[in-house]
């Protein structure tokens, strides 16, 4: 099924969302503000990572979509290990203007309902570049995530290295969340 | 190269390696002290991970032999990320009586003089299921790594969730160690 | 991520570059004044060139673009030697008129930033042919490259042999040039 | 057909040769003298290794033999470009016994009568880590060989960054180097 | 890099360019005068000849293009024995207008210019069927070859034996040729 | 049918001939004295090539052997051109002592019996490089073929170029032949 969050649709990836992927990863802009890398990526090599990258049982990657502008992101929730019951989540807003519209917030909240109420997990990880303030504050301060560690030096980019913070959050603090901010209504 | 320490060589595995490797994975009391798992392990299955595992240009996977014992472990430096120069290392040793004898130590020695002084690696990096004290006496005692962080309940087994550390070390951190233990003499 | 100059954007190359690729690569003007050479190229072997030399882990081939001309050369960052910390690289441009325009120069600063900056290698390699002044002059004394060595008599061309210039820069002389020139602005 | 050496014979590798060329390869003294590097390689590996690189039309890869000693060590003649009459040579000598018998200046000069009197080539190009003197005198003393240029910090090796040589010599200067001392008797 | 001669351009075959070499090899008239032959060629057949004689290090086939009439004729540089440094080479003109033109002298000038002068070959070698007068008159007379025997009753046509007269051209003689006639000016 | 001469019996290679065959290919003084060349051949590359050479429709590859000594040499029938009714012929005998035997020259006849009176070929072919009297006086003096012509400088061995002969026999040569020594009895 789609994940609905209260603005935003989670779908699965088409062939015709290529395009805005290949601009995410080709923007240094972006780049800058995520953990990974990329060589420049052509048309041929992102239909190939698409054809290679279907969702399977362990591995979920998804567009997000709004009603008024269509397809602005792209979030995961990979390398699901069943047996401990967690999974990594990551997301990647393609456009500065879609980033202050809550679009951020309520794709976290839609996966993590999902991730904790239909999947049964019991925690997510993330990892969050140090200076992506906003990113911190995303998953920190709106949406209940704990810093849980420090790789110290572990991310080289802009000609130093920079330290990754470890971001965690486990089910039940998704349930207090949401009882204190109400945020799926009552 | 093959891999030397004081006591400890470390070698590519061997096909005739495989059965030491299948007891140590099917051997309860090996997987409670690691993070990963494994469902029961056939010899055929064995063959297989060992033929679609061989070395390659971001994974390394080594046998820990000594003149005295011969095989007597598994050892690992994986994941290899040539551009942020990190890579995650393990350590198995397979019978309690060789873990008195200094092997352990000196295999976490020998790797990080080779992943630091050839491979020109700038971080290792490691996790060690929290109850696993003598773990992290190893690593976070004798050979210097600092613990990073704690992904907490990460780890299903016996019942009940474990915190897992997240440990790392730098090379400057390996340099000043050896400047003051002395390891590999003057 | 593509890869940006103060004039020009370094991209994946396409399928619809290959004709410009072709048109370089059959073009006796321009195989004079490059190290390698090449039969007579068809379409379609340029097209199966394409397919086999998608960027790779050890290996990225750009397109140069500006966006008052659209695609105007090629360059590349082969070979890299993530142990040694280094790769060779080269460049071509399609057509004179480009050529005085800072392309070159601005192509060959991208990539030292790139290489230097963000994949934190060490030292990049390259080939001159000796008679060809105007590369020379490009690398040697608008870019920072040292001469290290000529190997005598190494190419046949116009049938005589010609030695070929050894060419290098390390990251530390990449520093000062940029500190000395200002180019990327302070 | 095999070449012939006043004290060796080069002839093609052979399955039972594995051995040999896998201890070599294996034994950090010789991989310290060495430009290249491995990791730990496995009988398997070396196996495929065997498979995949089998003589060839630009690569001939040769085991060094005496009467007296049997298999002693391994030298190629690889990247030959026919064109430019060229190609690149190295030798590893299995064992520092064999090394003061003048093995290694009767396989070079046995190489160079191959390359220059049989396959028509115009240069042979080489290199040399800096610290190894024995293989600089080898190949500049008494093999006629010219430095040609220094790839500033090329190598890393031992936790430094190491010169290397650049060494090529080229058929009329075989050509004198005989005349001088007669190797090959008159 | 395509060969440039003074009236024809010769570049790699396209797929386009299989209707005209089809014409050729099925045209009666042009089988007689050449020492080869072929049963009736399809469409499909002399597609599966183009797919499976792409250029590669040994063979070269070219189409002769000249700016006033395209493509008229075809080409090769064929066996190239890099050791002993010599190549077949033949040639075919579709069509009797051309031949007059001084397309066949300057192919064969232009292809021997590429090989001795940048392929730096020795010897080309070629073979006319002894009634050919035509073709005799354009190697022998016009482009320096020499007749170096004959294959007596070596190709039979038109019911009956037919001597093959053995042609070549050493690379001095042609720099002679070109000194006497002055072919690519001064 | 296997081919009978006097002495010898020509017969269809067997795998435990390629032990033969890999010393005579690399044997220098029998490379010195036929028209081609190898590199040094390992004896997996003997036997891929005598998997990939079994005698077919065009092509035959025979051992000789006589009742006396066993399996002494290789000969040849290539290239069969069934149209025109020719074939080359060459011949290898492995140790000097058999040469001198008549083995040659009985093998070269039967050759002759075969190909003329039960495969009706028109013609043979064959190279002899031109220093090799011995080869010279078998087939034009004892043999009866002709020397047709001479490729000039087409074979470089030990430092130089050689001219190679063509040689040729025709049916009726051969018919008037053993008229006259009466070869096979009467």
């Amino acid at each position: 099924m789609n994940i609905k969050g209260k603005l935003v649709t989670l779908r699965a990836m088409e062939e015709e969302d290529q395009e805005l992927l290949r601009e995410m990863i080709n923007d240094p802009d972006i780049e800058k503000m995520v953990g990974g890398y990329s060589f420049p990526v052509s048309k041929f090599q992102q239909k190939e990572w698409f054809n290679t990258n279907v969702n399977n049982q362990n591995n979920i990657r998804l567009i997000i979509e709004t009603e008024e502008d269509g397809p602005v992101g792209f979030t995961n929730l990979i390398n699901i290990d069943w047996k401990n019951r967690s999974a990594f989540h990551g997301i990647k807003i393609a456009n500065k203007k879609f980033r202050a519209k809550g679009i951020g917030t309520d794709t976290v909240m839609a996966i993590m309902r999902y991730a904790f109420e239909e999947l049964q997990l019991n925690r997510l990880d993330g990892t969050i570049i140090k200076y992506n303030e906003a990113s911190r504050k995303l998953y920190c301060e709106k949406c209940g995530w704990k810093v849980e560690g420090i790789r110290r030096r572990a991310v080289f980019k802009s000609n130093d290295y920079h330290d990754e913070l470890i971001v965690g959050i486990l089910k039940e603090e998704y349930e207090e969340l949401i009882k204190w901010n109400n945020y799926w209504g009552s």
